[in-house]
This record gives C-alpha cells, sequence and structure tokens, in this order.
C-alpha cells in the first residue's frame, strides 16, 4: 500500500523569482495543497489521520528558475503514442508565451539524442515551428528505446545550458530519467528533470488516465468492427484482432466495450489454456456450432505462457521473431477446426502501427495541453524526479520511484473485467481441464 | 457547500431477493460505501469529522424488486445528444442478461409516451431489437420536451406493470423525474424512478463527466478548423462558430484548447461588451491589423445581456425566432468593419444538429454502458429519486435534489478558464470601457 | 451543339526547347491526338465526318519555353473548394522537378493580389514550402473575388517576368483569364496563361467531373444523415438541409444518392411551388401524415423564383441579407404545419463552410494531381487561353471560349433525375395546381 | 484488339411485356445504342467504319419477363469489397420498387448457397429489410469462394423459380456465371445471368471503374500516412505497407499518388530485383543515407518471382503460408541493413482486411446504386451472360467472354506510371545488375 511518505517530491532549492503574468492565473497553488489517493470512504467511518495524499500540480507564485537565464530540453523515447507532437507543442507554447524561456532544444531520437555522439542535432524549437504539429501523429523529435551513458547525457545537458529536462516516455524512460535526477544531484546541479507519462498501454501506476489511450480505444474499435464484418462474411468466420497490451490489457478490454461486437477478449492479466474441456479452442468451437462466426480480440501480452512453449519448439527454424499470440492464435485455431473437419476462415488483423502513429482525438489533445502546461509549472518551480499526473479529477506531482517499475493491470476480480464478461458473455473461466 | 446530509439516497424499502449470477461480479457493493466529494486536502490537516460524500454505485447483494415479476420503462427526453441509444441498449441488455427482467418497454418520445394520449405506443425492446442501435445517433425511442401530467403518467406506469422507470435526460427531466419519484412515493407505489443525466453541455452539477460531451468536443474541433480554413482563405476573413452551450461553454472552452485555431472564445458566464475601448469589437479589429485573420467560438448563451437589448429592438419586425448570439455578432462584425473601412468576409458555421446527431465515440459509448448498467443496479435494488453520477474515479449514487436546478459552470476565475486564456492569448477581460 | 471548330487551342507559337527528362514518360503526346466529345453511336450507323474532338493534354516533346528562363505564377479565385492546395502543390513540384522552373510566385488573394496594390506581396514557393499543405484544406494563397484592371495585372505579369500564369478559379475565374490572353495577344507578349476549372458544384461544361466535387458529396451525406437523426428524434421531425449548388443540383443530387436518407431533394434545375394541390407543402404534409418524419435536402439556388417575391416582400425591414431558400423554406414550413395544426420541430442544417474548408479525399487529391500536371504540360509548351478537362476517361485541352458563360445542368428528363426520383419516391412533379 | 463482333450481348428471347412506371424514367435505351470503345482519334483521321462498342445499359420499353411471374435471385462471391451492401440494396429496391417483383431470394455464402447442400437457406429479400445495409460493410449474404457442381445450381434454380439471377463477383465468379448461362441455354431453360462485377483491385477489362476501389484507395492513403509517420519517428526508420493487388498495383499507385508519402511503389506489372547495383536494396539503403526514413508500399502481387525462390527454399521448414511479399521484404530488409551496419526499424502495416469490410465511401455507394439499377433493368429485358459496365461516361452492357480471364494492368510505359515515378521520385528501373 502506497505510504504517504513515498508521495513526497524532491526540490532543486529555493524559490526566489517570481511568477510572470499573475494576472493570468486565477490563483497560485500553494505548497500544502494535496489530492486524496483514496476517495473512499464509509458512512459513519472515521477519516485516516494522514492519509496518502498527491501533491497538487499547477502553477506556484515564485520560481526556482529565471526564465530569461536557462534553456530547456524535450526528449521523446519509446514507442509512438498518440499526442506526442501535442505535448511537445504544449510545453514549447507555454515556456515561451507564459514563461519567456528563449532557449528551447528538443534533443532528437530518444535519449541517443542527448548522447556524445548523437544521430542528430538538437532541434531548436519555437512557437511557430510547433504551432501545428499537433494535426500530425507521431513526434517531430523522433524517438528511440533504451538509455544512454548518464554522464555523456549529463555532459549534453551542461552543454547546451539546460535547465529543464522533459522527458515523454514510458516506464523505462522514467527510469533513467529518475537515474539521471539521481547523477544531477550527486553533481550538484541546478537542473530538474520532469517526466510527462507515455503509455499507450494505460498501465502506469497512479495516472487515471493517460495521454493517447482515448485515442487508441476509439481506432480500435473500427479494427474490431472490420474483424466482425470479415467473420460475418463467411461461414464459421472468425475475425481476430490483436491489439497493444504488454502487461495491460486495457485497450483490448475498453475497445470491447466501446464496440460490443467481440465475443472473446483475452488479456495479459487472465490466464487461459488452449486445450481441454473448457478451454479458449473448444468454447470458440461451441460458439461457431451456434452463430457460425465469431470475433476474438487478443492484448499482444495475453497467453505469454503458451507462447513461451511455442518458442522453443520452433526455435531452430529461425522464425521465433516472426511468432506473435495473434499469429500462433490464428494457427492454431485453424488446426482445431481442421481437426474437427469444419470449415472455416480467420482473419488476422494487427492495427497497432495504424494506431499508434495516429494524431489525437480531441480529448487527448486539451489532456496533452494540460499535462505539458502543468510540467512547465512544475520545472520551473524547481520540482524534479517526478512525474505530471491525474487523480480523482486533479492534475498531480507524482515522485517517479513511485510509478516506476509497477504496472496499473486489470483486476480479474473486478468492476472493469466484470463488465467485460457481461457485455461479451464470456465465460468467467477459459481454464480447460 | 453540499452537506453531507443532502446527499443521501431514498430507497423503496427492504431487499429480499438475491441477486442472480452473484459470481458474474468481482464483488457486490456495500451500503455503507461511500465516494468522498472533495479530494482535496493539505499537508498536515486534519480530516472533517463527517465529510459530505456520495453512495457508491455497483451491483447489490440483495435486491428489492423480483426481476421476474416486473416490467421496466425507458424514456429519452431533451434535445439529442450522442450516447442515447447506447444508454437504452446497455439498459436493455443489463436488465435482460444480468437479471432477467422479461417485460420492457421504450416510451416514444418523451415524457410525451407515458401521457393518457400518446404520440405513439411503446416500443417492446429486447436483446435482439438494440443490438446495433448503437452504431446510429439520436434516439431509437423519439424524444420530446416538457412535463406531462403527472397522474397520467403515474396511471400509464401503473397499467404497464412498471417497476423502475428509467428517465433518460437533462435538468428539466430530472426534476420531472423527482416530481414523479414524489407523487409514487405519495400514493405508496412500488416504483422507482432512476435518472441518467443527459447533458451535452456537461453543465450537471457533481456529475465530473456527461456522455455524449466527448463526442461533442471532438466534433465541434473540426468546425474550428473549417473556420480557421475560412478565415485564413481571404483578407481580413473571419471564421465565426457557434456551438453549444446554453449556461456552461464547456464546449466551446474545451474545444478550443483541443485545436488552438480560435482567437476569441466567449462563453456565458465571462461577460464581455461588444463597444468601447477594449470591448470585443476593437480587440477584433486589432487582431485583424495586425494578423488579417481571426476565428471566433462563441457557445449559444453567449453574450445573452447583448441579445436581449437587440431583440427588443427588432421585436417589430416579426423577425426575433431568427436571431442568435451568433447571427449577432455576424451582423454587428460587418457593420463595424465596414465603419472602420476595411473589407471583410465572415464565414458563420453552426454545427449543432451536425454534432447532437452523431453517434458516441468510443469513449462516450463505453461510458454509456456503465451507466446503464449502474442504472439497472440501482433501480433493481429499490433506490429511487436519483441519478447515476461519476465522481473521483467512481460511479456514484446522487439524490436528483443535489442536481437539479443548479448548474455547473466555468469559474472566470479557475484553472480551465486560465488555460483557455493561456491558449488563445485572449484578453483577461473584454469588457469595453 | 459543339462545333468541331470551336474547340482548336491557342499556342503562344514555336516549340525550340527539347522537354526535359524524356524518359520519364512512357511518350509524348502529339499534337494531332484527339479525344472525341461524343461517345455515343448507334449499331451499322456511319461515323461523323468531322466530329467534335478535345486535343489531348499530356507532356509534349518540344517545349514554347525554356524553363530555366522563367518566373510562374500561380493564383487562386473564388470561394474555396477541397483540392487547392493539392493543385498548388502539383504545379509546384511538377515545375520544379519535372521542368527546373526554379521561380515559382504565388500571388495572394485571388486577382487582388496581381493588382498594382495587392493585400500580400507574392509568395516565393518551392517544392520544400508546399510538401504537406494537401494535407490541409483551404488555399495557402488566400482567394478573393472578382477580376481588377487587367493592365495593372499584365504589368504585375511582366514585372515578375512570368512566362506562364495558372489560374485555378470557377467560371468568372476562367473568363477573367481569357481576357487576361487576349490582352496579352494584343500585346504580343510571350505569357501563357492556364485555367485549373475549380467548381464544387461540378457545373462546368465539358468537364466531367471538377475537383472537389467528390469530396463534397461525401462530407453532404454525413449532413443528410444527421438531418435523418434529428428528423426521427422528434413527433413529425423535420431534418432540412441547405447543400452547395447555385445553378446546378448536383452535390444534392448525388449526395441523395449515396445516401437515401432523403425524401425530397429541390434543386435549381426542377421548379417547384410551394402552395397549392401537388405542391411541395402539401406532399411534405402527406408524408408526414403517414411516417411522421421526413428529410428535405435544398440546393442553395433551387426555388430562387419563390425567394424573390418573399425578398421584394422582406425589403424593407433591411433583413435581406438573412434570407435564403434554406431559411425561406423552414419558416413556411413551421407556418404551414402550424396552419394545419400539425406539431413539428424543424432542424435545419447549413453544412457548406464546413465542406468547402475539408481537405481532398483521396480521389480528388490524385485529380488535383493530374490536373497539375497536365496544366504544366499545357503552359510549358506555349498553350494558352485554355483549361485542362477531363473527359471520356482521357484528360483534355479546352478552349476557355467553350467553357465559360455555361452551366453543365441537371437534366430533369435524363437518366440523373430519374435515379433521384426513384430512389427517393418522390413525385415527377410537385407544381402545385 | 477488341473486335466489334465480340461485344454481342446474348438475350433470351422476344420481349412482349411492357416496362412497368415509362413516366418515371426520361426515355428509354433503344436498342441500337452504342458506346464507343475508343474515344480516340487523330486530327483529320477518317473513322473506323465499324469501330468496336459497347452497347447502351439502360431501362428498355419492353420486358422478356413479367416482373409478377418470376422470382429472382442474388448472390455475393469471393472476397470481401466495399459497396457489396449497397449492389444488394439496390437490386431489391429497383426490382420491387421499380418493377414489381415480389419474391427476391438472397442466396448465402457464394455459390455455396446455390448447391444442393447449402450452409445456410436463401434469405427472403425486402425493401424494409435491406434499407439501412449500405451504412454496414460486408455483405448480408455472407460469401465464398470456388464454383459449385453446376447441375445443382440449375436445379436450386428452377427449385426457387429464378428468372434472374444477379452474381456479384470477380474474374472466377463471372467465369462461373457464364458456364451457368451455357448450361442455361443448353437446356433451353428461361432464366438470365446477369453479372455485377467486383474487384477491389480495379483490374477487370473493360470496366473503366470497379465499385469499392475508391474506398479501398481512401483507406490506404491512411495506411501510408501511418507508415510515414512511424518512418520519421525512427532514425533510418522504415514503413512498410502492404496493399491489395494480387496481378494489378492500381490500389498501391493511385493511392501513392493520393497521398505523396511513399518513397517506393512495387506493383506486379513492374519487374525489380532486391540485389545488385540498382536494384531495389541498394536503392532503399542509398535512401536512408541520405534522408534517413523511406516509406515503402508494396502491391500484394509485386516481386513473386523473388517469392518464388525463397518458398522453395524455405518449404521444409513448414511455413511457407506465413511468406508474403510483404514480410519477405520486411525479412530482407533487415538483413541488408543489418550487413551494412545501419541501424532500422522496420514497421509492417497490412490494413488489408481493415479495408475490404469498410462501408463505401459516398461516390462508391452512389455507383453501386447505379449498377444494380442497370443490372435489373438489364436482366427483366433478358439480356443474360453479361456485366454491366462503365466506360466513357456510360453505362454499358459488356459480355462475360469480353471480360473474363484478362486483367486491366497498370502499363508501365503509360502514363498512370509515369504520374507515380515523377511523384514518388522514383527510379525508372530498379533491376539491380
Amino acid at each position: 500500500m502506497l505510504k504517504h511518505e513515498n508521495l513526497k517530491i524532491s526540490h532543486l532549492g529555493d524559490r526566489k523569482f517570481p511568477s510572470p503574468q499573475p494576472e493570468r492565473y486565477g490563483r497560485f497553488v500553494r505548497e500544502n495543497e494535496r489530492v486524496l489517493v483514496s476517495p473512499d470512504t464509509e458512512s459513519g467511518a472515521r477519516a485516516d489521520a494522514e492519509p496518502p495524499c498527491f501533491e497538487r500540480a499547477g502553477p506556484r507564485a515564485k520560481l526556482f528558475f529565471d526564465p530569461s537565464a536557462i534553456a530547456c530540453g524535450i526528449v521523446t523515447c519509446g514507442g509512438l503514442c498518440p499526442g506526442l507532437n501535442d505535448v511537445i507543442r504544449s510545453l514549447v507554447m507555454t515556456l515561451s508565451y507564459s514563461y519567456g524561456v528563449g532557449r528551447i532544444f528538443g534533443f532528437r531520437f530518444g535519449f541517443a539524442g542527448l548522447s556524445a555522439d548523437p544521430p542528430a542535432d538538437p532541434m531548436r524549437l519555437t512557437p511557430d515551428g510547433v504551432k501545428r504539429i499537433h494535426e500530425q501523429g507521431g513526434t517531430i523529435l523522433g524517438s528511440s528505446r533504451g538509455p544512454q551513458e548518464i554522464g555523456e547525457v549529463v555532459a549534453t545537458l551542461v552543454k547546451h545550458d539546460i535547465g529543464v529536462l522533459f522527458c515523454i516516455g514510458g516506464d523505462g524512460t522514467l527510469r533513467g530519467a529518475s537515474a539521471l535526477a539521481a547523477e544531477i544531484a550527486t553533481r550538484g546541479l541546478r537542473i530538474a528533470v520532469i517526466g510527462i507519462p507515455k503509455t499507450i498501454d494505460n498501465d502506469l501506476l497512479w495516472v487515471q488516465r493517460s495521454f493517447g489511450f482515448s485515442t487508441a480505444v476509439e481506432k480500435a474499435r473500427t479494427a474490431i468492427q472490420a474483424a466482425h464484418v470479415e467473420a460475418e462474411g463467411a461461414w464459421n468466420g472468425i475475425g481476430l484482432v490483436k491489439l497493444m497490451g504488454r502487461h495491460s490489457g486495457f485497450i483490448a478490454a475498453e475497445s470491447c466495450l466501446a464496440n460490443n461486437d467481440a465475443n472473446f477478449c483475452l488479456v495479459p492479466e487472465v490466464p487461459f489454456t488452449l486445450e481441454g474441456r473448457g478451454g479458449f479452442l473448444e468454447l470458440l468451437e461451441q460458439r461457431l456450432r451456434t452463430k457460425h462466426h465469431a470475433v476474438i480480440v487478443v492484448a499482444e501480452g495475453a497467453g505469454q505462457d503458451l507462447l513461451e512453449c511455442a518458442e522453443t519448439e520452433r526455435d531452430a527454424s529461425g522464425n521465433v521473431k516472426l511468432l506473435d499470440i495473434g499469429r500462433y492464435l490464428h494457427d492454431r485455431i485453424l488446426d482445431h477446426l481442421k481437426d474437427r473437419g469444419m470449415a472455416t476462415s480467420v482473419k488476422y488483423i494487427d492495427p497497432s502501427y495504424m494506431i499508434r502513429s495516429l494524431p489525437a482525438i480531441a480529448l487527448d489533445s486539451e489532456f496533452c495541453l494540460i499535462l505539458g502546461q502543468h510540467a512547465v509549472h512544475a520545472g520551473m518551480s524547481g520540482h524534479t524526479d517526478m512525474v505530471v499526473g491525474f487523480w480523482n479529477q486533479r492534475f498531480t506531482h507524482v515522485p517517479i520511484r513511485a510509478v516506476a517499475g509497477q504496472r496499473n493491470r486489470i483486476d480479474p476480480g473486478g468492476a472493469l473485467w466484470a463488465r467485460v464478461l457481461e457485455a461479451l458473455g464470456q465465460p468467467v473461466s477459459m481454464m480447460g481441464s
């Protein structure tokens, strides 16, 4: 359970500079404002004396940095996600117009752009240059995976006179950002590291909603519709859709709820077997015998236990990299139904790259705008080693250590999964015996 | 300020029937579970002894109604809103599959369908009949505005053996529903009245998010983009978009944030003048002189004080019904710029009916599904005179009296409006002197 | 009837320069290649000795202009239309990459940008600058209506060393372009004037299809769907959609065929009355009495005879400019049904500006690309006073005099209108008696 | 070259019945009306005495069948294609409302539904039942591939009293339909067989445009955009899109023209090598070295010669069915760049099933409506063994023997391919040496 003391945010030091344009903000957020982690209570219960709570995000009256004296840096890491350009745009606009920061650098292709030998020079970012980038998917900075040598990264930051580095990325990126903040602290440098959590899978802890997720569900729904049309178009037709979700099946689950064309939803959190009485293949066969078509949605991380066996078996042929749960299911279903003498046609749809690369829907665009604003407020006032979160209708500051290395996952005994079972008519268990 | 005791939910009486299919639900919600109204606290502060909180929504272990013994009714009232069919569909699916209610009536064309002389007979609703209705906008039941004689409505409910009536509608509808619940209580009848709050404007109190709003913002954004393209296409070109928002400017404000093409956002909550130094027309003129195009977004309820004068003046010509803030602004802008000798071209866009009638985006579809499920859970367990709300990441029960007759409005001194001013570069005040 | 001799294209003179990059083109078009105007014949009929035919468009082996020695100009005129940026982009790409023209000017805001006192200086156009403009609607050059003093225009062309001027516009623009070509010929200048026909209404003669039209029909269909949803949502509900089409009802007719939600389609080519037995209002009333909802699609130029009376009547109130056939129908329908004591609700939708400003659909984008290529081929080889047409699956050269001042209109006795009547079940005549 | 005599249409015999509702149609088409195959001529050339021409489609004054005396059948075969439901809908509407045919059967799952042992009974089709099916992709009848025993098919037609059978399908289906017409003729039966050509690839001869193709290009464009975003998002990033096109690369070529994000377009008609100087892999490597990202569009039938070798090589591993040109390219590119020591990231997108299953865009919807009308006109007047075509802006009758077994293909020396090379900057040859 989250403890009160674990949610404390690190600061670089005293704040001496007044915030510019105070009349713009309705009010400044005070340092002691908090948002309760848990909104739950019981009628007549006594409140906890010191409940865990997040620091509230927002503009501060006093700044740690003199905006006119520093440069700021932005880096995007990991896989594409709708809204990356929205966040970059918001950071640049807020730094420029609200704080008057004159030098903003976009480091190219992830942390590689912060190494001693970057693939490309940093890009100078201006309001005019980023004005319309949110209309396009992807990231104008490019991205890459993996960390870089931390000494090189610090040297690059120092070389460019960076005061605040904004890291837009997922779990790995945030851990890298935290290590960077630690190294900066060790060296006694005055550089803030602010994370903006990016996870299309919505699998970050203490972040109620991550940008790009709504866009992903929107588009995933159309892939399921396509699978449904294909399934109905053939006798015993099957539509099989693989969706993103390496550790958490939120995209699969929520797009099934938004659509209702799916009959089976397979997610990493809920194990299943293919074989046996009550296993997936038998249940699928039953469905075909009565309805003569079926739609299956599978998160990429589902059934990894099944796949590992398969991988080992096929290792010798050198084709392991082509194997994935979607193609594996595709083959196993065909084999099973052929064994049963049932004609079928399985249409396999993998829309992942068509989803990741989309521009954000309006809701995500707006959310990215606000995330960017709060990241700048946090950085300019000297917070560090934290991400901007959203919780209980409030934007918050969350220490990276509280989110990194953990996962927000579907609770198989909780309300979301119950809704999926209810909406799809899927059996509670698909463990064959 | 909301008081603890005002959030108590009415019940019809003791619950005797076990909930069917307990294995489906991860767990049942206990009667004393609550969700705090305010998640805000201060570091080191003492918690309030008895803070206001909402009853938590969800399936109950015991039911008031025997599902096999009652019929249920559904009615949709007021203007169209994306997601109406999703809610109807969810109600029918949940009543049928989760509870086994066999008779479900859809009353046609709002409360008119519950009158003694309905425009059309109630429609029998079945899972098969509603399977795909969520793919279409509008409501399969039809809608209408205004209340009906309450005695007739009660008689219709009794005649059809209705145990739970689900009213999907806005403020007026909910007040009607509350009056109906009161009359039912007076007569000692066993009929629950459950409201599902419908407001495309997102202006209901204690409901963090209303269905259809996200869809509306999504589409409103494209109207603003069109206005922007038109504005840039002409010398001193102006694009003027009127959006929904009779009392609250959330659609206008949030679609401006999602899009960033607008230069002026006019909402009901923030007064402005047309004339005078620092008034809207002068500021618009300044913008044109420097940038040579402008985009204006106006909520339909903005500037009503200006309009009332105008209406009176023109009353004699019999054209009052054509007047609206959009067309009024259109004319006043043209007059003003003509006076200044500035060539211009004002393109007026009113997308309201193209927005209201859309099918819901995925996020709204999913939200409607869950609202419908919770409404059924609430009704079957005998709650009444309440709406299903969403607050602090939880679904809640809210007494109608706590939401009716009040408004959720933009706080001109709050964070949302500050973001709009910041994103648009709009002056804090447009009151001319 | 079109005569053979009327389709002859004007040339500036002898061609001396070899076409660059001959290997790119499968083959060059020879000067004597023609496309028959009429593909119709009868079995056993003797062919006409000298049938009317168009010159075929395409790259020529010899050029009139030395591409390295001239500048070229582009101007967009009249109302917005999807695909304008696609055409600009294609012109710039083809001029630059296929011919090596180094100086390309975009004149701003229509012919006004070619006057002695332009609203803005011409924009230098480069491949890099136009690379992604086709993803946005409108025209990056801006537009305006109306001609300019012809001497000033010629002087501007000479001043900028223009060899070929590309005029993208409708009937009025093309007539202006033709007058300009005549003045250039009179002065013995070496400037080609090439028109690219722009008419969202698809009403230009001898142009089988105009760019933007397909996009307009695509979007108009969604407006009709919205009207249908609104109509069904109310008892005796009426959805009324006004679409573009000042002289020709193609958008209205074809979007009705693409959609089938409409019950009445009113176009400029087919007169109707409101009053009288068999008039529109009576037929609408009948429809409501049996089906209780109706969808009406009206082209903006329909029923102008009815409107002129109305305008005269209301002239004194100063509101004439607000009157249009859509609002006029709206009011007359309400009055009529009120007279009959029928409750109704009329939802009026005018999506015009939301349609005109869209980016082009794929089909239109591709068509614009090819139009631009052929316009460049035509200009560089010294053709002038012509437009690029599309006819019988071939791109063609058409003299402006053959298209200007005339209209492609729906034939009320032809196949298209028969299809509309058939698909909508609309009476052949709505002339009341 | 097409000969005049090869375009003669077969008839079942004399026409005795007057066409119903003659006032609906502007005019009836006369039997001797023809549409020239070639609209090309040369200035001053003498016209051919007996040029090849198509019979013109349209309603006839006299019918072969008494509409009240026969049933009609519809069958959809082969892969899904946008617009199938539009065609079914149009056939049913026209048969019912324009001709008064009372019995219409939809045979299920392709020709299998006409066999002696169909997977499902024929579906009775009515105007009410098909009213909104065009809003959904796929075919309500289902489909399958392959022929059935011809005697069984004839027996099924006779059993259901079918007068006209409408076969919606591609090359194989049309050959089956022609064989069926021959068998019917042999037996002297009075059954017309009318084909509606379905080919999402647009590869049928003498059919200028096939339904669904425009929808496919529209959606394929978005897949290429996604690939572009992914490519730019990584250092040396590559986006690889496989599109439909087994024998003809029209979808690949035209979606590249509509979009302009692609750098390489590989189609079945233009051979290329992977290896060697000037081969594809070297050219791709060069592109990466200068631009650091690349987008490749490949039609599924491209490079089959390369693949056949590959298949043979890998045959032993049992994975041949997973191999396709897309995945093969994917692997070969990775290997090549790894050899060169270049970091890269290849994102492979196969949107085929998401395209095939879409509802038709407006243009295709309208086209399907008209195809259906003309198919009914053709069948009721006793034409048989023919398809409805579109050519030179006219709808036509084309004998199946003139289209079957041949292909409309991109001419590598023609205008379309020249445009692709020009727009993409792709080398004329990618044959490595």
